[in-house]
């Protein structure tokens, strides 16, 4: 028994991994035991009056508050909005909450307030409410932002939908969210530096839902990468996975900076990823739909659902190499404040 | 000019005075440009379907984290319950971010945790989305909690609504979370310690709404207090306010505490006290239905409305030794991290 990790908060608690996960099921979830939040979707259906409505939050402490490809303010909007689309919604309003450290230079929150508000234009959202904080120095690192989002359900998506046989699709390459970060933070120079991934994906989504039958379930990959989705796949819908090294999308830059660092690209976040579970029948025309959009011109069928060899479902990759590995859950600590 | 406070973020843009005042209506506002955000409202008004819901956030980093009455996790469940039930809205769902300090102590995180659950209990919501981060060791203070909620409307109000004539009531002593946590910073002690006021307001306000017309606003008396609440007021409907003192009900250690702290207990937070503003009618019944109830006991008519003497609204109290004062907005700095 790891006494130090019973006993305290160690970084990978928030990992988006295995610990994160322990920490859910065993402190949180025991205490707040309810219907909704029991599901663990990326967004909460909830009741208000005859409306169901799709309800989420993030908080972001991401580090450096400015990265290639974004910043705070941003990454805070799409996230949310990220959250609200892959749980089948259209993203409606938006709060922002604010936790900043005295003497943040009044410049540089200008600068993360503009991104946020463009971010949320560009996903058609509207930030309704807000609120500020403000900590002594030495309480909290630049800036924390908090967003909960509200959305109006147009798809009924659950991992319950999924069958043995279901195509599994992601909308472009994977790991350039994690990988400029980290590549920042190490100060690892690139001719053109690994720009993140962080984009709302609602446009997309809302197209796909809107367009196509077939979708059983979606997820975008954040912290834990697409490890941490499939294996939450794998475990919810009690079905194996299959993956195929060659077919996923993965841009030369990243792949460079993941083995110089020692990284699974696998494991690695991405903010404007989604993982897209549809039927065999739909599979072409949810590709087409992504190759067409913005968001997913290098989409790619990335492997299927089995059923299930054995009681506990796993994931399984078909290597370049040509022989499998069992992809696992990351443990959590790869990348502290990467969202 | 004031150089500094124009390029770096202060202690006092966080305290729910003139200076956060200043910030959102410069800063924050002018970039998220919509007319829900605009009302400033203590919860916007979102239409999701057909269904007006109501949508509010509050992030909470109060010093210390446990406190004579409370803690941050009842705090963060009462404050957002709070903002919805001041807001007409019978309170639905609650979302749960915790931004956790590595090596914080696990024993205390499940303190927190069940504090918050039994708040969400008592005050008939569900806890229904979540999100956990944890920064390094330094990077935050302990934890940091933000929740989201939303509710349903059962009342418009709007201090457009307001007239000369109303009255102004509170279910209330005024100051008491403020000088419990202030009196726990410095050290000092009573006898019979001073008790944060924290509660959740929502089984009182929808009492009174459901079971009374006429009245016009109710605000919550949160950072900044009964004087920042009251200015507000002033200001947004346009109109004079007279207090009266010898009518403001203050608990006697509270009195003496801020008295030797140098503290207006008008400017001095408060957790679980809510302004309403009620037509002349109504004034009795609703003074009625709070004392009937455990959150109103020692409920009381603390001023009314009148008409606005010149171009700007002011707040103006006649005191105990037969003078008038003007109540200004609190500037901001009194207590930070109070909430």
């Amino acid at each position: 028994m790891d006494e130090e990790r019973d006993k305290r908060i160690l970084l990978a608690h928030g990992g988006g991994g295995r610990l994160m996960g322990s920490l859910i099921a065993t402190k949180i979830l025991p205490r707040f035991a309810n219907a909704t939040l029991g599901q663990l979707a990326d967004a909460a259906a909830v009741k208000v009056g005859d409306t169901s409505v799709l309800f989420t939050t993030d908080s972001f402490v991401v580090k450096p508050l400015f990265f290639h490809g974004g910043d705070i303010g941003k990454l805070a909007v799409c996230g949310t909005v990220n959250d609200l689309a892959v749980a089948g919604a259209r993203p409606v309003a938006l709060s922002l909450a604010l936790i900043i450290e005295e003497g943040f230079e009044m410049a540089l929150l200008e600068k993360i307030l503009d991104s946020a508000a463009e971010a949320a234009r560009e996903a058609g959202v509207e930030i309704v409410a807000g609120d500020t904080k403000v900590v002594e120095r030495g309480a909290a690192d630049g800036i924390f932002i908090n967003t909960a989002g509200i959305g109006t359900r147009i798809a009924d998506l659950s991992m319950k939908h999924i069958e043995a046989g279901d195509a599994i699709i992601i909308n472009g390459a994977i790991g350039d969210h994690g990988m400029a970060i980290m590549s920042q933070r190490k100060g690892i120079e690139f001719d053109s530096p690994i720009q993140s991934d962080c984009a709302a994906l609602s446009p997309l989504t809302c197209a796909i839902l809107e367009g196509t039958d077939g979708v059983r379930f979606m997820r975008d990959a954040t912290r834990g990468g697409v490890a941490a989705v499939l294996n939450e796949i794998a475990a919810g819908a009690r079905h194996d996975i299959e993956l195929v090294e060659t077919q996923l999308p993965v841009n030369a830059a990243v792949q460079a900076a993941a083995d110089m660092l020692g990284f699974d690209v696998l494991d690695i976040a991405n903010e404007g990823k989604v993982i897209i579970v549809v039927s065999q029948a739909s599979a072409a025309a949810v590709l087409e739909t992504c190759r067409a959009h913005a968001l997913g011109r290098q989409a790619a069928v990335i492997g299927r659902v089995l059923e299930a060899a054995d009681d506990e479902a796993i994931v399984e990759m078909a290597t370049v190499i040509g022989g499998r590995r069992v992809v696992q859950m990351p443990y959590g600590r790869e990348l502290p404040r990467i969202c």
